[in-house]
């Protein structure tokens, strides 16, 4: 593939860090599903096709190497080259990266920087500064104070903040802000039953808190971990959230969304402050991410989609994640030059736009 | 594009009528979105590329002319020129248009009908009947029976009656006929306290009225604004009030449906009383209209799927919608053709079907 | 069309018997619908077309015979030979039959294999099963523990269980197992009360049995006739009985999924014991059965999706499933080849494993 969409610079506005130890083939396969357990050969997927086509020439293999070669190969280049190169090779200007789960497996933001060639900024995760919040012993009727002053001490860097309600409960929870006193009432709660955050309140309450900071807002939305009911996860049920805080000027982000992308494409037409992506499908779905992105065009307006790896551990996912949006954005933006739809100039533009241009406005990313 | 398509003649079984003043740039822009307000340039969008390829020709400007060529040339022709000529380009022998949305701002029908070259006949907004009615400050036990008698009068030479129930609530709403105690308590209750109908009692009542009416009743579903949920307008909501009308005989016609329209397609498929469109859509999606009418029409009978535009104040929005339409039918269609799955008589049948001979059927147009 | 595909044996994992004897115009085409009455022209459909376009050759008529020449060659033939022929035709190896629906008018399971010039295994309806144990006059505190002995007894020798909870009552049910005393006060009022098995707390109590007894458990989701609400036959609202059951070690597997086969594809990636198929879709839609197979494998692990006809009564819904199949694998799979995503080799692997290879491998069939 040498396409004019090979030459498009992404910023890459939501992904996680990247493993720097070894792996294992049993390693490297968990890493190629969203099943806690792989059934088969997690290879035996769009995904593991994807890395065998879109990797293995980076690690100087032929396209199509099998698994156990590609593996070979891989620990033979050491953890760190194969990094390096895989990362190099995404042309990504810039990585906002949510640094919540499973940090202490990852590297971290510097080195991840070092390892990108590229300035990595940080996402913060809402839930995880309530359970940091909560670990440190404060008293119920002061967690809500307690909440907000952690949040903004960490997100004094920040370009934007997260929730992964979509994790914890679902979205179909009350749009409105929680009452102060609902609130200390779930957190007096919280401190008795301890474990993780998974109140619906307290849940609510950080989202608002999120909506306050001003920052960016990003919601995990659709495909996931089996944590998630799927359909309680559609962002389409935030439509009264949406309409709660389009006053607000905060501007809310909701990632990957698949199979629900036409319905946030909604979301992005008729809110002015939504924006939306298609990440991780454009990993996991290899070959049919042009199908997937010219789904997520059909509503969108052009200003309202970003580009996303929602890659996480493993350096094959970014690499894959961005091979399969020029390809998307070669098929379906140049499938509009070649049958007349738009000129070259119009979608050359659009293209930038999808690619980061919209993430440099929203983020302030440069 | 010329293409044995652009020979159909289309009945337009659901539009609205067409402003006939001039307009701003900023007007233009905020009809080419079902946003209150645009986010970014309304043009970048598969709407406005498509306003840019199809319309601008029309206006003797090359295609992909940039936006502010377009409305300098628009405004150089006059609105009413403008409009005669691109409502001449759409190749409509009659439109069925529902004149309760903002009438005072665009043609009346009969200066529609002069525009368009074409017939018009009314489709009856239930809503905005019921509205009038309280607004004639009719006693609330007095209300039922006098929506009744004002629906028979409003419908005398109407071909449809349509229901925005989706706007006004959605259809997670009981599918029966409400008590007649029920209603005049609703409508106590409005009366009381005024404004829109909202209440999901009257707005049953007033469906069930249009029902016994005996017209196809045309309900909004799917894809609009942000005033409805879009996921409590899905039309598979509405399986348990079709099954409660089948034998009712009227005509149950779901408008839009996007993008729940291969669930539309069950419901026109099972119920024999079930007719729908994939209408607004076409018009926004652009180039993509073959892939959803490739996908309403993977369970759909062919004489259940109707030809609409949805459009609604500017000329432009007919003409997309009606190449969009020729454009799908041409390459889904015409693909079965190509690839051996029909032949040609076949499917210009089931293509005029569509594009007019069902809805000359079903409302009994000529 | 002669391609790579047309080699491929099948492994038809849940289908039906066909009739036995001759119909008429009416009782044909009645069979090609979901409708209880079609509107319209039967034939007029996607389906329609597909029959015309794949049958009407294996009867000796030109591709796209009208329907009453291809009625009269039907007729000329008779049932016995038609149905030899188009069966035949399939390339199927194995059938596994669901014979709870109408068993009366269909030939039996002997009957079908002879026809069929295949082995056929039987698949035993939970809800007929509980309906003979309910009619066999059974004490209702006896009811639970004889409802596990007869089902014991009718499994014997069949290689799956099925539940038709989405016709009966519909997904939005608690995911775990019910309390044996809440079962014994179900099987009392229904005692009472008679009829069709359509308590959900009985029909959660035969699911569990079938998850009891080890085979695996196919559920009907998504398209079917309109008994069902569609949405409340969303596979996904299985999410949380996937959770529930994922110890067990005892298969789940969802029919039909259509048109929530994106979601089916992801219960199928991230629980291990979740298969799927898009049968019934694959003949019903026709030449789109390219789309709906791609849309399928867009997050399915290859060995986890399974090839079904649902075929019914008419031999010709076996043979349309069988060339749609046939034909998506060509387009999908071999288009992966031809743009260089995969090479032949896994590919001719993997088509294998989703027509016959997974299902042979979950069904321990030969």
């Amino acid at each position: 593939m040498t396409s004019w969409a090979d030459g498009l610079r992404l910023v890459d506005h939501h992904c996680h860090s990247v493993v720097g130890h070894a792996l294992d083939a049993a390693g490297f396969g968990a890493l190629l599903t969203e099943a806690p357990v792989p059934a088969g050969d997690p290879w035996d997927s769009m995904l593991g096709l994807a890395v065998r086509r879109v990797c293995a020439p980076v690690l100087d293999l032929p396209r199509h190497a099998p698994p156990a070669d590609y593996l070979a190969r891989r620990a033979e280049l050491g953890t760190a080259e194969a990094t390096r190169r895989l990362l190099a090779a995404t042309g990504t200007d810039a990585l906002l990266v949510d640094h919540g789960l499973h940090a202490g497996e990852l590297l971290g933001l510097a080195e991840l920087a070092e390892a990108a060639g590229a300035p990595v900024a940080e996402v913060v995760r809402l839930e995880a500064v309530a359970e940091d919040v909560a670990a440190s012993g404060v008293r119920p009727d002061h967690y809500a104070v307690t909440f907000v002053e952690e949040l903004a001490r960490r997100t004094r860097t920040a370009v934007a903040c997260k929730s992964i309600l979509a994790y914890r409960y679902g979205f179909d929870v009350p749009p409105q802000r929680p009452a102060p006193a609902a609130v200390a009432a779930a957190a007096r709660c919280w401190r008795r039953e301890g474990g993780r955050l998974r109140d619906p309140v307290l849940l609510r309450h950080a989202l608002w808190c999120g909506i306050d900071r001003g920052l960016p807002l990003q919601l995990h939305t659709g495909f996931g971990d089996p944590d998630e009911d799927l359909h309680r996860a559609n962002p389409v049920l935030l439509t009264a959230f949406c309409r709660a805080t389009a006053a607000t000027g905060t501007p809310v982000v909701l990632l990957h969304c698949y199979p629900y992308h036409r319905e946030a494409a909604w979301l992005a037409q008729v809110f002015p402050h939504v924006w939306f992506d298609v990440g991780l499908a454009s990993t996991y779905v290899g070959h049919r991410a042009a199908e997937v992105l010219a789904e997520a065009l059909e509503l969108a307006p052009f200003g309202k989609l970003l580009y996303s790896s929602d890659a996480f551990a493993l350096p094959e996912l970014y690499l894959v994640a961005a091979r399969a949006f020029r390809r998307a954005v070669d098929r379906v933006l140049g499938g509009w030059v070649a049958e007349g739809e738009a000129d070259g100039d119009d979608v050359r533009r659009i293209a930038a736009m999808i690619a980061g241009g919209n993430a440099r406005s929203l983020y302030g990313v440069s």
